[in-house]
Parts: C-alpha cells; sequence; structure tokens
C-alpha cells in the first residue's frame, strides 16, 4: 500500500513564533541553534529522539512521519522587554554562557517584536516593548502585520505559534467567549474578559497558523477560537506545558492505580525563582496555574468507579517564589498512599529539576506536530497532543485523559495513522 | 454470542498452600480472613477491587473472568518455625494485634508442616520444624504427601501453591536443571545444585497444582520444571513479587522513557528489618535479588535503540538490614536524568512502605489468577503475570517486559481474552 | 559550703492548668500518669530524664535542683468543648488507644472548666463550653474562682499555668497593654485588643501562679503583665514550644555558622492536620505562627556581623493544614548554602514528627522549673527557659537568644547556680 | 596589658605542602591565589571569615591572634600523576574552567614533586609519577631533601604540611608504630606496616614542620611519631576533614541529644564519584573510612550516661562508588528516634554537597591554625582543633570530642588564651 501514500510537500522555511521571549522559549531556540551546529543533543524532543514500535520494528518518529527538519526553521517572538534573544537568555542564566556567546550572532538577530501586554492580566511584571492601540481589535490587527512581515521577511512556507509566555491571570469563560460574533464585538469594544493571549491566538488563527498554549491561560479553549480554528483549517492545542511536578504526577498515579493502591493525601509544593516565579506569586495568576495542576489526579484516579480507593483523596498545590534558584525549579510531593486492610504508607518525590530545560523540547515538538497536523488536514482541537499539556484542551464535555501511557499510546497511534497515509 | 461461553467450574473449594509462614504469607491469610468477616478491605489486589475498561464499559474484574471466592478459600504452609499463623502474624508485628486476636482462633487453626531446609541456601536463619529424608527424592515425596492429605483433609477442589519463604542464595543453572530426567535423577542422588525451593517446585507440578515464585530463587525457570509443567498442565510463574523499590522503578522508568529523557545514574538503597532484611544481609542471597532487580532498567530504557539517553546508565542497588524498622521497609532512590542539551537534573524518590502489605495483595491475585488459568487450560509459563514480578519468567530467549503499564495492558487483554471464552 | 544551701520545701501537691485540653495536654497529662504507673518513659524531658556535666561528674537534673515530684502532681484545664481528658485525648489520636483505656479513670475524672473564648481571635473553631460575662473584668474573676476552687478542691500547695490552647490572631501590642492600669481598665471596658489568652495570664499571675506560653500568641510578652509578675512575685516565660521544624533550624543553623558556611534561601513547608493546623488555616492565626517562627534565622546568623555570608538569606515558612496527617506534623526544609569561592551546595530536612509527642515533654519540664523559679524567688521573665520557646520572651529591647546550644548552655548554668544556693 | 603580650613574628613566607594533588588540595591552591586576586571569598574558613566573640566584642579571628596572611603563602605538592596544579584542578572539575583559565600561569607552576606509594595502601589507582628508594628509609630522605629543596628555593620562612592523599587501607597499631626506635627500624627494614602516609609524616616532623591529616589513615597517630613531634616541638593533628555527612551528624546528633530525645537508629548513605570515592569501593581503604565515621554517634550520645535513650543505637554506614556525581558528593541519612512514651519519629537528611568545596577551608585553616601553633610553641597534638577533624586525634587513654558546638567551644577558647599572651 505503500505507494497509495501521499507526499506531503514540507519544503520551504518553518517560522515559529512566540509571544514570550524569556527562559522558555530562548532556551528552546538556543537548543535548536545548538543541535543544528552539533553543539548539544535536543534531549526531551520525541520529534527528533523518539522512536516507536511499528510492525517492521522500532523506527525513529522523524523517519515515520514527514517533520519539518531543523534546518528549515526559522525563530521570531513578541516580548515586553526589548533584549535579543541572546541579551534574554544570557538574562534567564538557564544555559551555559560559554555555549550561548558561541551563538551570539544568530541569537542577536531575534529581536521581539512589541507586546500586546495588559498588566490587569499580568501584575508582578511589566516592560516597555508594549504596542498601543485603539482598541484590542487595532492590537489583533498590529499582530496579524507582524505575522505577515515575519513571513514575508524571512520567505517561510509555513508558520506556527507557541506562546512562552507568563500565566495570565484567571478568567473565567464569559459571554464574550462564546462565538466568534461575540469575541469580534468584544475586541472591537475593549472587553476587559479578553486576555492578551487571546488576542494572539486569534491573530494567529486568522493568519491560518497553529497555535499551542503553554501557559494555563484560557487562551485558546473557548468556543469563539474554536470555531474559529475550524473554519480556516487551523491546528490548536492547550494548556500548560506539562513540565516537573505534574510529569511526575501522571506517571506516578497511573502507577498507583494500576495496582489499585487507594490514595488519601496528596501534598504538592514548588519553590521557583524565575520570572514564571514572580508571575505566580499573585493569586489571580496562580489561580490559573492551580486549576491548571488541579484536575490531574482526579482526572486519572476516577474515584467515581472505585471510592473505596480514591474518593477520600485530599490534593493540595502550594507554588512559591522562591528567588535563591532561579530557573533551578524543585517540587516536593508527599503521598499518602493505602494498601492491604488500609494500612497507610508514604511516598516523597522531590525533583530538582530546570524549568526551561523541560519545556524546550515540548516546544519544539508542539512546533513540529502542530505543522504536521496542518499539512495533514487536522484542524481544530488535538487531543493527540495532551501527552505535553498539564490540562489537554478537549472537545466540550468531554474529559481530558491524565495518564501518561495513556495520552503516549494516543500520540503513538496518532503518528501511525498518519504514517500510513503520508509519506516521509 | 454469551451463550457459546464455557461455563468455567468453579464450585468447590480452593486450597492456597505457602511454602513460608512468615510475614508475607501471613499477613496474606489474616487479610482474607479480615475481609471475609468485614474487618478490612483487600485493597491493592486487583482479582478483590480492580477493574477494566471493556466494550460496555468499565467492570470488575471479578464480574469479568470467573474466579475463586475469598469463602471458598482455605489455607495451608510449611514453615522451619512451629508457629501456628496467629503466632507467626503476631511475631512479624505487620498488623495491628487487636485484628490479630480477633482472628486467633481461625488463625491458630493453620499449623505449619514441617519445611525442606537446607543452610546451604539460607545461611543466616535456621529452624526446628524441618523434614528429614534419605535423598532429596525422598523429601519431594514428602511434600508430594503432605499435598495430598491437606487436599484430602480440608476437601479441596483445587491447589495452588504460592513460594512467599527466603531468597536462596544464588544459584547458576546447571546441567541438573536442563532435563527433567537429569533433575530426577538428580534428586535421587541428592545434587547440591537442586535448592529447596525446587523440590517444593517440582512436588507441586507432579500433584498437578500450580506455582508462583515469590522469591528471586531460580526455582522453577529452568527447562525441567517448564517440561514437567507443560506435561501435566500446570501454569507456573515467577520470580519474585515486584513490591516496593522495583515497583516504583517500572512505573517511573517507562515515564522518563517517554519523554525521551537521559538517564545516566540511578542509585538505589533499601533499609529492611524483617526476616527478608536478615536473609539478604548474607551476599549469596543478596546476590539472587540483586540480579532479579538489576535488570529491570535495562530492560525498559534498551540503550541498544535509544544509546544516546540510556548507554551511559549506572545502575547501583544496595540493600541494607537495618533492625529498627522490621517490616517498614523503605527505599531511596536518587535518579539523575538529563534533559535538552544534556543539562543535568535529579529526581529523589523516598518510599516509606511495608513490605507485606504491598506484597500479601500480590500472593492474593497470583493464586487465583494462576487458579483461574489452570481451569482455562493455559498451561506452562504465564506471562500474562509478569506485572506481579520482579524478574517475568519468560520462555527461553526471549525478553521480560519491565514496563508496568505494558504488563498491565497484557495483563488486561489477557483477561478479556478469557472473558470471549469463559462465563463467570 | 554544702551546709549553707537552703532547704526550698517542696512538701504538697503542684496543680498544672492548662488553659486547652486538646493534644498537647492531653499527651502530657496522659503520659505522667503512664510513667507514674511505670507504663511509660518520659522521654525528651530534662526534668525527669537529662543530666548535666558538674564538678563532681555527670549528675541528673531530679538530683541536682529541687524538683516537685510526679507523684505530687495534680492536672485541671479549661476548654471550649467538654470532653473529660479520657475523651479528649482518644479523641486527639495520639497515643494508643489502649494505653489510654488503661489510664481511663484517672483521665476521666479531669474535666474541662468553662473556657474564655473569643472568636475574634480564634476563628476556624468552636465549642459549646464557654464563659460568659458582663466583661472582659468579669471573666478574668471567674478564672480567678477557678483557680481558687481548684486549689482547694485538690489540696494544692503550689499552682502553674501552661496555656496549651490554640494560637491565636496576630495582635500587635498596643496602649491598653502598656502598663498595669491601662490593661485593668481595658479588662472592665471590653477592649478588643485584650486577647483570652492574656485574660488567663492576669488570672494566673494575680493569683501567684507561674505562667508559660505554648502558643505564639503575645499574651503575657506586654509591659503591663510584666509589671504584675514582678509585683507578685511571678515567674513568666513563652512564646511557642519550640516542638519540630523549628528546632530543627535551631540546631542545624548554629552548626552552619559554625563553620562560616553561607546562607542564601532557606525553605520550610509544614503540613499537618490536628486542630492546630485548622486554626493556623486562617490567615491571622497563621500570622502570629509566621512571626515566632520567622525570626529564629536571622537571630542566629546575625547577618550585621558577616554580610557575605548571611546578608542576602532568602527565609520562607509555610505551614499547610493537611487533614489526611491528623497529629503526625510533617516538615520539609530545603537549604541553600555556600562555601568557597561561593559554590552552592543544597540540604534538604524532612522531618516526620508528631507534634504532642513532641510538645508533651515541653510542657512538662516548663511546668517543674517553672515551680522551681518561683519557690526559688526568681520572678519576671525567664529568659533561662529560652531553650524550649520558638520565640523566647526577653526583656524589652534585648534579642532573643535561638541557638539551641547556646540555650542549652544558660539552661544548664542557670541550675548549676541554683544547686548552688537550694539543696535537693 | 597590651604591652605584655608578646609579638609573634610572621614575616616571611609559609610553605603550604600537600601530599596529594587532587581535587581537594588544587581546589584549595586555586582558592587562595583566586581570593588574592579578588575574584571569590574564602567561604568556610574560620581564618579567613570567622569572628569570635570577646569581651570587647565580636572580633574577626585574624584581627585577634596572628595568623600568616595569603600574600605570604606558596603552595607545593606530591602527587602519582604529574599533572600540574592547572591540569589537576580542570581534572577534578570541581571549580569553574573559566576561573582556572584566569589562574592558569599560577596554577601550571605548581608541579608535583614524585610520590611515595604503595598499591599495598591504595589499590583502585595509580599513576607513574612515583619515588623510587633502596628501603622505606631511604623515600623518607628523599621527601627530605624535597622539603628542604623547596623552602630554599621558594624561600620559605615556614612550612607545614596537610594530607590531601587518598585514603589508604586499614592499618591497626602494631609493634613498628610504639617507639620512634622501631619505626626507624622499620623504616630501614622495609617494614610492611608503615604506610606510606607515615612516611610524608616522619619527613616532615622531622624537618620541624607541622602535620595534619585529612584522610583516616592512621598516619600519625602513633607513639612513635608522638613522641617525634613532641621532641622536634613540632604540631601535629588528624584524623580525616569533617567535611559532609559527619558534620552534619556532629550538629544533629547534639541537638538531638540537647532535647533527650532517644535514637534506635541511624542510617548513612553516601554516593559519589570522585577519586576519592574510587579508592574507598576498595573494603580495606573503606574499612579506615568506616571506622573514622563509626565512633562519632557512640561518643556523642554516650549510652552509658544515658542507656534508655541510646543503648539501641543502630548505626550504619554505607558509601558507595557512584560515578555519575564526580566530587558532587551526596549523603541521605535516616535516623529513627523516639520521644515522650517511647513515640518513633523519623528525620531523613539529604545533604548534596561538593566535596572539596567542603575540604578545601578546612585545609585552610588547618594551614594557618598549625602554623600559629608553632610559632606560640604548641607541639604535639593540637586537640583544639578537633573541629575540623571526624576521628579527632586525642592524647592516649582520652576519649575525642564530637560535638560540634564543644568543638568550637574549646577552639575559640584556645584562640582566644593564644590572643591574651601574643600579639596581633
Amino acid at each position: 500500500m505503500m505507494n497509495q501514500k501521499t507526499k506531503v510537500p514540507i519544503r520551504g522555511r518553518l517560522g515559529i513564533l512566540t509571544p514570550g521571549m524569556g527562559a522558555v522559549s530562548t532556551t528552546f531556540m538556543a537548543g535548536v541553534l545548538a543541535t543544528r551546529a552539533g553543539w548539544g543533543r535536543p534531549i526531551g524532543s520525541l520529534t527528533q529522539m523518539g522512536s516507536i514500535k511499528t510492525e517492521e520494528g522500532e523506527k525513529q518518529i522523524s523517519d515515520l512521519v514527514p517533520l519539518a527538519k531543523l534546518e528549515d526553521i526559522v525563530f521570531g517572538g513578541w516580548d515586553i522587554f526589548s533584549d535579543n534573544a541572546y541579551e534574554a537568555a544570557s538574562r534567564a542564566q538557564v544555559l551555559d554562557q560559554r555555549l550561548l556567546d558561541k551563538l551570539k550572532d544568530e541569537l542577536s538577530a531575534i529581536r521581539p517584536m512589541s507586546a500586546v501586554f495588559s498588566s490587569r492580566y499580568v501584575r508582578n511584571i511589566s516592560g516597555p516593548n508594549i504596542k498601543t492601540g485603539s482598541t484590542l481589535m487595532d492590537l489583533a490587527e498590529q499582530l496579524i502585520d507582524d505575522i505577515h512581515q515575519f513571513k514575508h521577511q524571512h520567505q517561510c512556507e509555513r508558520l506556527v505559534m507557541i506562546w512562552c509566555a507568563s500565566t495570565e491571570a484567571y478568567l473565567e469563560p464569559s459571554d464574550v467567549h462564546k462565538s466568534l460574533e461575540a469575541f469580534e464585538k468584544g475586541l472591537c469594544e475593549d472587553d476587559a474578559s479578553i486576555a492578551p493571549s487571546q488576542i494572539y491566538a486569534y491573530a494567529a488563527i486568522r493568519c491560518g497558523v497553529a497555535f499551542a498554549n503553554g501557559a494555563p491561560n484560557l487562551t485558546c479553549d473557548i468556543p469563539a477560537l474554536l470555531a474559529l480554528a475550524n473554519e480556516k483549517g487551523v491546528p490548536i492545542s492547550g494548556k500548560d506545558f506539562k513540565t516537573g511536578q505534574t510529569l511526575m504526577k501522571t506517571i506516578v498515579a497511573p502507577g498507583l492505580k494500576a495496582r489499585a493502591l487507594g490514595v488519601n493525601g496528596w501534598f504538592s509544593t514548588n519553590i521557583l525563582g524565575n520570572r514564571d516565579g514572580a508571575v505566580l506569586d499573585d493569586p489571580a495568576n496562580f489561580k490559573s496555574k492551580e486549576v491548571s495542576k488541579g484536575n490531574v489526579l482526579e482526572g486519572i484516579f476516577n474515584a467515581q468507579q472505585q471510592p473505596e480507593l480514591y474518593s477520600d483523596l485530599y490534593h493540595k498545590i502550594r507554588i512559591n517564589y522562591y528567588p535563591p534558584r532561579g530557573d533551578d525549579k524543585e517540587s516536593w510531593d508527599n503521598i499518602d498512599i493505602f494498601g492491604w486492610l488500609g494500612y497507610p504508607m508514604q511516598i516523597k518525590i522531590n525533583f530538582l529539576c530546570k524549568d526551561s530545560i523541560l519545556a524546550a523540547p515540548i516546544a519544539m515538538d508542539l512546533a513540529l506536530f502542530s505543522d504536521l497536523a496542518q499539512r495533514c488536514h487536522m484542524s481544530g482541537i488535538q487531543e493527540w497532543l495532551s501527552f505535553y499539556y498539564k490540562a489537554p484542551q478537549t472537545i466540550a464535555g468531554t474529559h481530558p485523559q491524565h495518564d501518561l501511557f495513556k495520552q503516549l499510546t494516543l500520540l503513538e497511534s496518532t503518528l501511525l495513522e498518519i504514517s500510513k497515509t503520508y509519506a516521509v
């Protein structure tokens, strides 16, 4: 059947645009450049290093489905600070300065476009490189111009947008989010319920650019933008890169459940000191994160099905801004479990991780998989990318899958399915 | 198609025989009795509390396949000490004495038959309740008599045997293990390469009794006993109940691999103070355990496939006899991982568990599933029970599956398959 | 010089009165009764088990200074719930129920007097056993009556009062606290700035009863009550029993400082589920605790003296109500230190403790040492008891000593001093 | 009284000689050079940064007693490898390569003299830069020549020697160690019971050079060398720099004892990957370390005095060679304690430290304090330096002090005493 496969054209450059040019996105950018130069390996990225079991044996994912090549990637971004990617990466102190120095020319050339920003949504930081406009719609149009100019200037064939900026204040969906009409009206009338990230997502989707949301903001998880995505044939996904603590949680919880071990307490605390930590020190922004992180266990344990094991689960999450650590985020989990005849046991997990090191390969994969999806005519919510998110966006009324291993199965089966139709 | 299903007769009593009546088996026994009396729940046991997703929705395993009922179970065992199950359970200090006191009559009635024992295989403990015989074959015949008498005396329909005794000294397979003829000749000639656990396994299989091996001993993982099992239509499985640290390892390692995170170090230490700890304080016995625990990561990470991520993995396991803890085993793991561009991160896992509390439900499930397998005419190695073992016994030349989630998938699909043919 | 010593009369009963009959005080009471009966040892108590190096060699403290005997102790208390000490101890689930059952008669006889309570100061719990009165002074007089009646009824020679009740909401000292006149006027006029614990302390001191404050409330740490204590010749001390995390902090911090190791971050989190945890879940009450716990490091490290090592220290404390744990409080500390040339290192301390088990011997020692002080005519603030407190009360304008080892030196030298004058 | 003080001449250079030019000594050397250049601070060193409370207030130690200045220090050393200090420091990977590069000229000039080495005492490593000689005495004479030449070549006024080389195999004192005569006879007759470190110590002391022993080897802790030291007026001290885990132990144990908390188990494990780890992977060398680390708790808790609290203490130490870590040594301690009525609690301490970063300031202080002692005519065993050692050398028949706070008190009082006589 091999000859029936469609050759999906992947000629031309892929532009990756990131709202936010902070620790995560500059680590991502520098890593791609370093990998191209042979100075590092893109570890943690399935598109670059992962393999899948196929009928013909284990195969590299990049040999299975037609992904954009690293050589064809160009980066752009927006930020409220005007530091270029070299300056921003140096300030972030994630990567070794000697590596950044070797990449200085390329990174310095990536200069942030001015950002759409609202202190209503992010209070604890502010910066000078901000767009002004008569209305929110005016700001959206400015972003659309940015996108067009970037595409033209860098001669891109295709674009994707990955939200790598700060967590916004918690936002409940309201009427303005319910239909495209209401949303566009809201943009024109400066509706306070429209967050900056939603203006970016709107601009991207209107331009036919796939959108992936790395933060817990509501953003494109609203009927208005889903409708637009379906109309424009654009893949969207979210929310919130699944990096440290939640990653561990969605690994360990399925294991406990597999063994029918009961859980009656799960206390999760985090210390982190980067800009992300500063933003989350505001209760409104923490609320977004808390909601994003909070449903994971419930989704995995399904207490309705096994009330004797999981209905008494007390789950508490704390995030603490702790400047001594910088980007070296650290989590400590205490898990109270019980076994045979109800006897209690405890698990403690201390994860000393680096936020941006874990997030960068996720941004990488989401960029390439979103682009793949678009070329394969898969529009709207990409549930098969749930693997990468703390709070996977799903079709209204369905529950997200949080179990990492079931998410992986879905990701792999989707890739195998694509590989049947589209040749590398 | 329901009417095409075979009704598998599960009338009559199931006798569960345990070589070893120490902490694990008495916790198992007391738990079954307590559950029958409504004084506790058999948490951690899939046969009692687990559910599976079927086409008709989530279903309790016990509603899906025809398992023996708790009411129909009778217990028997062998031990080198002559304490009855009440005395042994009290000494083990795993369960609350008040619960044991409520079960005193029933537990006291379970008295150990005299054991086959060799100080060559277990040096650090010894006891008075030991069989003597002219040859190893004579000892085997005595065990066969024990089995027949137990079955008759307790009017059992069927029997299974679960090895719950100490870890024996490490044993390399040798010529005497290679064929049934050689093995039986060795029994008659007192071959020193035949371990006590192999005499039990031989006796069980000859009597048509399914055998499951909860310790890392070689036991039935030899051609001689596999041949006998196939000839007699007896299911066998092993080795080594997957309880604390290795359980966590086979949960966490697949998660790291799923994300293509590299691992270059995994240090695992354990402190435990029960009889198991005393036995493992002997290097020869520790060797058995080390081999059993040691292959788990290699099997999951498959460094050949992903050498950049896993070929430098340094894996070290230490087990420390530490009397202050008794049965409250504790493990501490330090995992050195690396991500994007090779940046190092660390995970520490401290598992404060109770050995017997984790082992008892495994013994429960293996007893009922082994019995199920036998009634369903599945003989020889039961790879679908790999889920319960640190070092799953496989057909010669094939690699065991260590990934807990893939083991679960195999267990579930086997149960679904059985359910298509055999009605509850 | 032995013959010059004064024999301090310790004939007669010592009544120990505790506002609060919850986990801490009932654990204390039951422990004294159990020790008297030979069913347990008062571990953690220096008065019962401690020794001091003297010129004649190591000596038991109880052989050095004239302490009240356990046989001469009688207990009384106040609580907002009407459970007797047996019921309250059973509900607290700290001690083994079998032990409590053996002490049932004695414990049941200790019935709480009705409490002075104000929901303004403790919002998260409430109870039925509460005094009403026309003014705060009226409530004070009722407490004074309680004290007199108790003393008479139980034929006590002497009394001490140990505050073992909940943490009150944070209170800044104000004018009403500045002089005895203002305070008594405030009592008569129901000044909202007078907390219930201050009414107890006032009543105690007016009756000549030594007062020790086990919670972080302001209580007797005000000029008004200090003046009264000096006038009446009454020893007072506080604040906040130094039990788990802060105990470890005042052990570890002096060690780091001894070695001139720098510290730039100390993150302390706690999970606890008892009534104490519920009360501290209210930010106003947590504020009291935070202030009490917060000055410890600053006091020990003295950044003014060594700014290169300690001036950048970021210290953050979180207390989390976590019901699965009950009284089994647990702390996790992450300490970021730096050494030679500024290289960073980390220490993590996880303390799985039992709040009341650590607090009970402190209550024991404070009761006996406060009584000793009073018999030795030491009135006012007892700085030598700083050893037992998170936030030692000191004379206005002086800094408390937080270093556990310097506190111990002060305690021991005071006892040696006493022993020179007063014979056992 | 200031005018009665002796001015101790500290004109001229101090040569610091280290047998071993590995991670510890090169970190020490580079740190001194970096501090001189203003590129770092000698954190962790009391001679450089510590202060003491005097009658005139807190004073810097360097203002209190007459210490050699950093500007006057010159370094020399011996090693079995011929790497110079720049190469050795680079290979050790402790300090940032950029710092080492700035110090390249100075470090490269420090070239190792050829070492006295015996594979009998260190089996797991070997190197090319080794002295040969007709007898052990011949080797000693060669070392003496090295010392004289170094002193002359670098125009040193005074010298000290700090053993910074590997741990040698365990050695019981025997007849050859009992007198200087026997020892010198043994040197001439190649007695196998004389370890290389003893030849260094002999050479140093014969030259009037103070000797401090940073490893757990027996070395100068024998009557023969003590006699020689007293004869020559040379200060000696040892054994084994107290760096990570044992440092924490001697901080925490006194705190538990201060509170009369019982301890029934202390499990200590270590993972380390540097050359030190490789050497300790040999059981004979580990034995030296185990003995050195093992007496610490016993010494602090003094079970004879408080048997109810400490007589059941089970103390177990494991050291694991774990290459992924390099110099980033890590310890994990589990401490089982018990309180009021015997209730158990647990403390876990995970110390992520850097071996050489903790050892370098100790080498610094021992060099300057040994030199100070010699100028102040304090010869023989320097017990006041116990503060820096895991197994302090004491006068025969007396017990070492292990409590860090009592060690500090002794150190401080000795310095105060010196300051009364000798002016800065």
